[in-house]
């Protein structure tokens, strides 16, 4: 319905007359249609939205090549999302759903958070049912923590290259992004110090010590000590970011962050053990952080799916341990294909790391690298991945490579690093 | 884990020394464990979230009677919900859900955003699917608009009384609320003229217009149409939230606002129709405006469960109308139960809406009258409801009642009607 310009709006211009102006003070006139065209007044932290989408970038990639291999994939396995167990447990809940299906269970069902307690006792850290906060994904962890903590100007710690959804949420709520550089081990404990001393606005520490992404590393329990001292010393929260940590392949379990402090803010998901696209995780919080985060979400959208919160808690109740056990060995030949593709296909000046679980092998090239450019060469070769730059909120990292190896078969990740060995040849020697 | 104060704490107290002093500087010291304790230093916006929960209130009020009859669900009749339809949906999409697990749908399924698209026909708006965006219920559309128009101290003009749910949101959001009053037929249109006339800085009209929580109204098609003139002179966007247009009992359709005006902010949602434990609703916006939800919302929580997308889908294609149809049928005669019972054992100084739809009659008393030590009053003869006060930003309306119909059996709600009838002559007569 085309409504005319009416009695009683204060525009006696004709769209003729105002054509050639875009903007006449508050209203906005649609050239196409000539109608009044109210321009939407978006608030400031909008600006933050203002880019591509790496989406469109990605999907531009992979037309590059009638056959791409892609790394970029930050999904589980098909072949490791436990589908029947779900599918049982989705049938069961449904049967006995209609007294679930109106308001309700906004912190979580409580059962559900019960196995999750328990299985944050495997990580050594002491959470009652209480303290968790049944979230839609870790995504949404992120946004809670920043919701009760951020002021626009408040400055936020993280790891420098980091995840890039974390990075988004936080530039959202009008945060000051501060980098602190890892290494094979982590982040930099005395440089997050310096960082610390620098910054009296800081209110958060972002981390992910487990399998990081998109480095793959992991931080020692020394280092996870020290952070819970420096962030206590300095009143600022840790928020630790935990999707990984199931996924480990070898080598020896290392206590949550949580562990060396109940104060620590721990987002943990079904996303990487079941699938994203049921989107749950969770929230562990000290109770009075909690709460708040908890008074946050039932205004934000009141609770997670509720059937779907029954189901995961069948799966979790039933084999899903055994499931992920199972997932392990889908994972750890695909990481040790891509190693080993990688010592054999990789020029000399190209070093890498050695993850021992997660999805991701951090590349890194000559520092005169440009994996913008390269991405493109990359993509024409067949094989496609996030370029490292996108992990920084400066995008630095310029030659850097992310490679993920979750969701390709150990044959195609030995073709698609071979294919990527010959691209980095074509661009180092021509 | 306990750990102990740490080498690079800056705090050499004692428990025993601070234990006088809640606030060492920018540390706290946890009387009861002797260890140092980070105080979270919450954002501005927590503020919102200071009050204590309706949902403690309202579960104080159910204990003061062995058998209350409760008017304050906003949820639907389970004799209404469509349980079978969804319990067979289910399984037909997790038979199929290997290739919908992964990231992915974050702005809808495009075949439910199509038949959201086609469902908006015919309510009069024009609306293509790519103007769709389906959210976690329409609670976190009403969250987005606020992301994306509002910086603190903007104004929200809201009708006078509102949904609550819609207060907290704006609040979050710190916006400055301005309330309009209305009338048996929605917003006071003149004094909607006045308030934006005198607020600059408004940014957001949030209407209910079609069967109005809490008062059971109806905006006609005039006043639609000053709406949206008013709203275009002004350059303000327009949100309405639509949660009950679908459960008209009798009387004739009215044309959606959006109909009126394609630029304005339309929630849909599911939950009425079908449940609210499944949070889906959906967003149609013109283009610009939706980009940048999708945008905040993919940055907020990525997407909705992608099976419970598809769930609503097969049953939005199949049977859902029919259902519908008898959603009504359950309806009607509880509304006409409580209508019949006002008229019955109300006093005379008593009056109440008399709405064609939705879930709610709104009740006002003489102006002396004071809701909140009544409800407990009411509540002690058996009674429960939410107080009016509830629905102003400004906690006036202390002589009005919301009551809900849509799950009390007519008996129950003859029953009801008829104790609260004698709670309030106790009241008024002593």
């Amino acid at each position: 319905m085309t409504t005319a310009t009416t009695a009683t709006s204060t525009s006696t211009s004709t769209s003729e007359e105002v054509s050639s102006a875009a903007d006449i003070g508050a209203l906005t006139v649609d050239a196409r249609t000539g109608a009044d065209r109210v321009r939407p007044r978006f608030a400031t932290r909008t600006k933050a939205y203002g880019g591509s989408s790496i989406w469109t970038d990605i999907l531009g990639l992979l037309k590059q090549h009638p056959d791409p291999i892609y790394f970029g994939d930050g999904s589980p396995a098909k072949e490791a999302i436990p589908l029947d167990l779900m599918q049982e447990a989705s049938q069961r809940v449904w049967a006995n759903a209609l007294d679930v299906l109106a308001y309700g269970d906004q912190q979580g069902v409580p059962a559900l958070r019960e196995v999750i307690a328990r299985r944050m006792d495997r990580l050594g850290a002491k959470v009652d049912a209480s303290e968790v906060l049944v979230t839609a994904g870790s995504t949404q962890g992120i946004e809670l923590a920043c919701r009760v903590f951020l002021d626009p100007g408040d400055v936020v710690i993280v790891e420098e290259p980091t995840f890039l959804g974390a990075l988004e949420t936080f530039a959202t709520y009008e945060a000051t992004i501060v980098g602190v550089p890892v290494d094979e081990h982590g982040m930099d404990m005395d440089a997050l110090a310096e960082t610390l001393a620098r910054e009296p606005r800081a209110k958060l520490i972002y981390t992910i010590p487990t399998f990081h992404n998109p480095t793959g590393t992991t931080m020692p329990v020394e280092r996870r000590q020290r952070l819970v001292d420096l962030a206590r010393q300095h009143n600022v929260a840790i928020l630790e970011d935990d999707p990984y940590v199931e996924l480990r392949y070898d080598g020896e379990a290392v206590p949550a962050v949580k562990a060396f402090d109940n104060r620590v803010i721990y987002l943990g998901t079904f996303s990487k053990t079941i699938a994203p696209g049921i989107r749950t995780g969770w929230v562990a919080a000290p109770s009075d952080i909690l709460a708040m985060m908890l008074s946050a979400r039932e205004v934000m959208d009141i609770s997670n799916d509720r059937i779907t919160q029954r189901t995961v808690l069948e799966a979790a109740r039933t084999e899903l341990d055994d499931r992920i056990v199972h997932a392990r060995e889908v994972y750890r030949p695909r990481r040790d294909a891509m190693l080993g593709a990688l010592a054999e296909y990789m020029p000399e000046e190209v070093t890498w790391s050695q993850p021992e679980g997660g999805f991701f092998i951090w590349i890194t090239l000559l520092a005169s690298f440009d994996v913008d450019t390269f991405a493109h060469a990359a993509a024409a070769q067949g094989t496609v991945f996030f370029p490292g730059d996108w992990f920084y909120h400066d995008k630095s990292g310029k030659n850097r490579i992310r490679l993920s190896f979750s969701t390709v078969t150990p044959e195609r990740i030995t073709e698609g690093v071979r294919r990527l060995g010959e691209a980095i040849r074509a661009e180092l020697y021509g």
